[in-house]
């Protein structure tokens, strides 16, 4: 209990978080929450869905109005209300009403800061025509469902292939919009997959009619002569577009903080401790504007999700009221929802593992994600990450239709506490056919890093055997399906023969001796089990395709 | 690589993955499967579903053929075939051929006992009638599915309300049969699940039309005059029945080895070391015939499960080629689809765990699967248990219409690790609205568990309420949920008395000082603000009821 007064900045995710934690410890606690939208505790999350009417009510994406916060916490609110400079020596905050203009000063025992992110749209050339647009709160959301709402038939253009733009782009394409997705790197997803897992939604996307384009940068805008954007100028190109949305990422909003002299870390986050303090002791911040632990390697990193915010709240709420509680770090874990596919990620990918150090191990595991026997099992490609020296994981991705988000969680936890793919295997995880096959995904793949690492399976990416391919190298791409697999598909390459596994032991002579084999079939299952025969019987030069057919995301 | 003589006794799930392991890593040693029955690898976990035609073709049901074990893993496969007795000092084992009654003699180096289990039946007075079952293996679904088939519209007695039990009253009830289920503990899946998580399965049963009766033991069967059952006694009662299923749960078949004087445990199943060795060193065992070791208790424990036996296979297949592997235990995973309830545990349950002699706290938290403001969100309720002293965390339990899948098998992870309820909190789950909530019910259970613990919180479990209800005690039930809510549906009892929390501070003064008030609402989120309140206001027994309407599961 305490007459401290506590002044949080932002009302969004972290800021009412912390507020309704510290009044639960603390109820004698003056506490103002500022913001300056209209409204707090918004579902920021769900707004590419609330413009596309996935979401049809709109009120749902206010998770509890002001006036609860005011009845329920007994606390005072100040909606539309800037913070416009904290004076840290004098413990006030200035803020401006942003309907009347009005100057306020507002003392502080502790101050909370909560000022989120902003979304990063580089000067180019036209930004400023209508028709472009960026996605961060409701108000953005609402011109954005409005002027999409207008276009049905028409292109828009979604520039960055990262979380929300893919979000967006099944939102718009069932909104009737015509979808190119502008990538500046090779990939999509790539600050969160490898090339192999990418291909598979890249795929996806595809198929879905959106008209993806990744390795170009753009430019700049095209003016319709209406001021209005009529195209988005990649190099010499220009690509039509009759709406834009801008989706690069978001950078820490941090300039309160910054002209108040807080330290600011090498990402551009408010730097915090583990108790979420800032280089200010009286001063806490959280969510979107700062930067964080990450577990698996060390490091700082921003990680901008309201899943983060929510906990660094509870932290705060704490120790604002004089308790003493952490926030370890993230995981990296992501998760997005792009049409049919479910596609994750938990740890470091394979590039952010390489370019931290790590000499890596991975594979590549093409299963499903219950047991195939019970109807409905759907599709997974789950990859992992680990170390060779000693075997823990370092991280992993899985796609798929099928439910790839509980491998993500499980992998998430086993990262935590830094398994081993020996921990992974042996987890006892829950089994029923309706739910899962008797060895999970997770299970096998963990099973192939230690086949791998023992020495006794050897797989290469399909990354690496398109290369082979494309170089037209001379080696066996062997097929070891059945001649009904083959039949339906089958790679048309010199490189390319069928045997069938059950075949194999009885036609070894039909097998060169001094030529590098690359075994393959649906899964790998067989696949590696040709390995081994083949080394049993003498071959000295034998892989097999990570992942197969069922993980080969390119044309066969 | 080497010359051994490898024998497998059993052939449906640890036996045949022991082998190809095996042959994987040795391309050399003689390898032999014996197993009674005519198929290797069968999906025994599938057979409910195959019985009542949600899978249609039996023929996924055997995810091998014996042939394939030939052909590609270069060994002998001795389907039909009996293991009579092991002479652990010649090294061999006695076989008969069932068809020919063919008596051989099979030499081995290594030997593998994976004989699994069989279904326990008491001596029942008129347990030789017809129609009564027991579930196994493939002959005995194709015999139930027969005689089921001609059975739409009679009633079916299944006796024991546990995995299989349960399972099989979905099946049978697709089939048109009308199903009585008879429990003689006092609640369905007694094993698994505390009470008031049974509660919610036991609701769910009635409502799909299954006559539930729990606390009744069976002492026999009535004879209808023909040599079948015609109804299934407890004490003086009958239920009538054209058919009975007993499914009380299964024995491991250890008569081979108890016969060649192998140690059995004090479980009854086959003690095994962690290299899952028994007390003879050239035999090695696994699957539902062994005894293994409780990971949060450190007992020995029986887990008859095919995800289990899997993972034993691989490690006996390491260990007879050469190898150390070991299989570190079970953390008492399981999980069951009872018509649309996914309901699941892991760890220990509260009745387990004070078994064991811990101090236990725990909590009941309802939630949903996912971003309720995402279209879809199903129900989820979800129990942990945690050690009072330490934070931590023991064991949980999950049932709704949600996807309780995800969060077991993270709670798994989760105390596998040993994990405190600190950082089940922290864990950096997958979120995105589709997928989650901010904060997964997890999370939100810890943070229960944590508030618990420091004090703040104060919970009594619906079975508590219920007593008190019941004994009509003297305190307050103080709704606080909203008006509109009340009306919909509420507490009649004398003890009920609504206050919205909106309303709660000023009307304080409509509480006495001197009775006990168990606040409640729907989830308990606004009943522990409401417990805040009252004990900021100087109100001394607060406490809410945990789980609140939604985790209630008894009539209101």
């Amino acid at each position: 209990m305490s007459n401290n007064h506590i002044v949080i900045i932002g009302g969004t995710a972290c800021g009412p978080k912390a507020a309704a934690r510290a009044r639960r410890l603390d109820q004698t606690a003056r506490i103002t929450i500022i913001e300056q939208r209209e409204n707090l505790s918004t579902a920021t999350c769900g707004l590419p869905y609330y413009i596309s009417g996935v979401i049809r009510d709109g009120s749902v994406m206010i998770a509890r109005e002001a006036d609860y916060f005011r009845n329920v916490f007994d606390m005072e609110v100040l909606t539309g209300t800037q913070a416009t400079t904290i004076e840290r020596k004098k413990h006030t905050v200035q803020t401006t009403d942003l309907k009347t203009g009005k100057q306020s000063t507002i003392e502080y025992d502790k101050l909370v800061i909560a000022t989120g992110s902003r979304p990063a749209v580089p000067a180019w050339e036209g930004r400023d025509l209508r028709g472009i647009f960026t996605l961060s709160g409701i108000p953005d959301a609402e011109a954005i469902r409005t002027h999409a709402a207008a276009m049905t038939g028409k292109e828009v253009v979604i520039i960055g292939a990262g979380l929300i733009g893919l979000e967006m782009a099944e939102n718009f394409t069932l909104m009737g919009l015509k979808v190119t997705v502008l990538e500046a790197l090779d990939w999509p997803l790539p600050a969160l997959l490898d090339a192999e897992i990418a291909a598979h939604v890249a795929w996806h996307l595809r198929a879905k009619g959106v008209n993806l384009i990744c390795g170009r940068r753009v430019t700049g805008f095209v003016n319709d002569g209406k001021g209005n954007a009529g195209g988005v100028k990649i190099g010499d190109e220009t690509v039509g577009a009759a709406m834009v949305l801008a989706s690069l990422g978001v950078r820490p909003d941090v300039s309160l903080a910054k002209d108040a002299g807080l330290e600011i870390g090498q990402t551009g986050g408010l730097a915090v401790n583990e108790y979420l303090q800032t280089s200010d002791p009286d001063i806490y911040a959280g969510g979107d504007c700062v930067e964080t632990v990450d577990l698996v390697s060390g490091g700082k990193t921003l990680v901008p999700l309201g899943s983060t915010a929510a906990k660094h709240g509870r932290v705060i709420g704490t120790n604002i009221t004089g308790g003493h509680e952490t926030f370890p770090g993230v995981m990296g874990t992501a998760i997005a929802k792009v049409f049919d596919l479910n596609v994750g990620r938990a740890g470091l990918s394979e590039s952010q593992a390489t370019r931290a150090g790590f000499d890596v191990v991975t594979t590549l595991v093409p299963s499903y994600e219950h047991a195939t026997y019970y109807p409905g099992a759907r599709e997974i490609t789950l990859k992992l990450v680990a170390e060779k020296s000693t075997g823990r994981l370092l991280g992993g991705q899985a796609v798929g239709m099928g439910d790839t988000a509980k491998r993500i969680d499980v992998l998430a936890t086993a990262l935590t506490f830094k398994a081993s793919a020996d921990d992974l295997a042996a987890l006892d995880l829950a089994y029923a056919p309706p739910y899962n096959s008797a060895m999970d995904p997770l299970h096998n793949a963990a099973n192939v890093i230690r086949n791998k690492r023992e020495g006794y399976a050897r797989g290469l990416s399909p990354t690496e055997v398109k290369r082979k391919l494309d170089a037209d190298e001379d080696f066996i791409l062997l097929d070891v399906r059945s001649k009904a697999e083959w039949l339906a598909q089958h790679f048309e390459n010199r490189q390319a023969k069928l045997i069938p596994l059950t075949e194999l032991r009885r036609r070894l002579g039909e097998l060169p001796r001094d030529k590098e084999i690359v075994t393959f079939c649906r899964t790998s299952i067989r696949a590696y089990q040709a390995q081994r025969i083949l080394d049993g019987a003498g071959f000295k030069d034998v892989e097999f395709l990570d992942g197969s057919t069922a993980g080969w995301p390119y044309e066969m």
